[in-house]
């Protein structure tokens, strides 16, 4: 692999400004600790932000899009594979679940189109970088070639630099795919030594047997690219998706760029896990929203050491329930930069 | 007891509005299901409002601030009594963690003192209906009076009057009252017939010494009001508090008016089981907002069937965790309301 940039540390978080904040916390108007994760999560912005008033003012929400060549010639879908293509245009009219919460939310939107079967052709607010026409069935071979992965990984970090350029304080990456959960599980599997079978899920609504066969496309794509290794790239370029690769190069760059990003459910927590594997140094930019009704959810966010703030029993993607977190951050914020301390209110202090 | 505006039913329900919501849902460009919560609070939101299409555009928090006799005469908290006071004061400067957020809400916020021990003197937004100069010390003798009783669950019901002439769609009750933790577990034991080694916790900041010798004190006073057995009004006459008492009052005229009511945490959960046990037909307009971290909190949420949406680790109390959940509530109304149907985006349904 060529993809250098990928290798280069994390910005620098200010250790100060979350001492700063930390303090603050401990002066406000409410017994110590009594606002939980809300106290943590202002503090964990003030360390990122280099800023002991943290705030998000501008929020850059972007879903990769792009098709499966497994979800073409396997059953691992409730969906037919069209579906990512006339989902994209669902986003660009803004008639998607993320639409509308991007417009609620006053965030910007855009989508980039990495690799759908179906070109949707020229359409407002979505990026067409499409790598090719889907990747190809890991169940029989590779998914990308060495040249199909650096464009993927690239196309999350052009989407991160015009994240920058928005100025952005707060990046969310989404996925949109059919089929995705099958290469997300794929790519779990085989960076974390799973099997199919302890890791595949029912997606968008697989039952039981439905989902004993997925873990069986993924157990025989398993033995198939066994060679991988531990190799984090080698493992995304064999089993994984254009957009789940994106979302990695996108974490990566975001990290480089010192902008957080906030993790949303199953497909980007393993873009998360591959991304952070590649470059460890990652990891501390990385927030994680919310606990996916996907089952293996949580073992790739144990991996993380990774704890989630909700538990919506959510399994959309597209960064739903990212975005869904949004407001818990702000307010987390709110509350730490516009209480009152003990001093300015005359309260009296515990004991 | 003469409160028998208590046992008047709450306003139905509309089912049919609820049936309308549920097929959107069905219907929305999502695999079914897949918004997990969401879909389910906007459903019920329907069912309550009698609106197929919900909205929370107006909301009402009233934190009813009273002070505990056995705060005043037992080691059961970690702040000294005069904090109520001095919290009352912080509310109407705006200082206070539910200031902060009813703003960022854009909220009403309105505190009523119902029976502080030092009187505040007149503050702007604050309603003084201060019954006494904080309840009797319970371990020793009932907390109230039968027309105390009567006046603070009438406090409650004035309020939501308020809140009704104001076009709230949404109630949210707010606790404040140094040891309040205390009378909330006795309240909760009297009810639940469990012991205070079982519900007592730490409150704002006990170790557990302390906190067994909270237990200790429920424990005791459990013994001398025994004779209160299952009577919900005695139960609350004996071992509440004026807040806790008007919380209740407020959460059975707000079912009553038919304006659905956000729960907040320990407190006001025990507040609204109190109001259940008095008037079954309150339940139906009881929305639960988070799990608190005071440990009881999760019987008295099992005793009323009720799942609370988030869970942040909070325990402070004055509507601060029900605040937290409204932009929830207002982003599953504005997907259900806004996402656009299959038909709508011309997106293929699933199997």
């Amino acid at each position: 692999m060529t993809e250098n940039w990928t290798s280069s540390p994390a910005a620098p978080v200010n250790e100060e400004s979350g001492a700063k904040a930390t303090r603050r916390q401990g002066e406000l108007t409410k017994p110590p600790g009594s606002l939980g994760r809300l106290e943590e999560m202002a503090i964990t912005l003030a360390r990122l932000q280099g800023n002991d008033k943290p705030e998000i003012k501008k929020i850059r929400i972007v879903i990769f899009a792009g098709d499966h060549g497994v979800a073409g010639e396997e059953p691992v879908s409730a969906f037919p594979q069209v579906v990512t293509t006339e989902m994209v245009k669902n986003f660009a009219r803004g008639g998607a679940a993320i639409s509308v919460l991007s417009k609620s939310l006053g965030a910007d939107l855009e989508v980039v189109n990495v690799g759908t079967v179906v070109d949707p052709g020229e359409l407002n607010g979505v990026v067409s970088s499409r790598i090719a026409a889907g990747t190809a069935n890991f169940a029989t071979g590779a998914a990308m070639t060495d040249e199909e992965l650096g464009k993927a990984l690239s196309a999350g970090k052009e989407a991160v630099k015009r994240s920058a350029l928005s100025s952005a304080d707060l990046f969310i990456g989404g996925d949109m795919g059919i089929g995705n959960t099958t290469s997300a599980s794929a790519v779990a599997c085989a960076l974390l030594k799973m099997s199919g079978k302890e890791l595949a899920g029912p997606g968008t609504g697989l039952n039981s047997e439905q989902v004993a066969y997925k873990a069986e496309v993924i157990d025989r794509a398993l033995g198939l690219h066994a060679d991988a290794g531990d190799d984090p790239m080698e493992i995304l370029r064999r089993l994984g998706g254009f957009e789940i690769a994106a979302l990695a190069g996108a974490y990566i760059a975001s990290a480089q760029q010192g902008i957080p990003a906030l993790v949303d459910g199953f497909i980007t927590t393993v873009g998360a896990l591959a991304a952070v594997r590649i470059n460890p140094s990652v990891r501390k930019w990385l927030l994680f929203s919310h606990a996916s009704a996907e089952p293996a959810h949580q073992k790739i966010l144990a991996a993380l050491d990774a704890d989630p703030l909700i538990d919506l029993n959510l399994r959309l993607g597209e960064a739903s329930g990212a975005a869904v977190c949004v407001p818990l951050l702000r307010l987390a914020s709110d509350l730490h930069n516009n209480m009152a301390t003990f001093a300015e209110a005359g309260v009296s202090e515990g004991e």
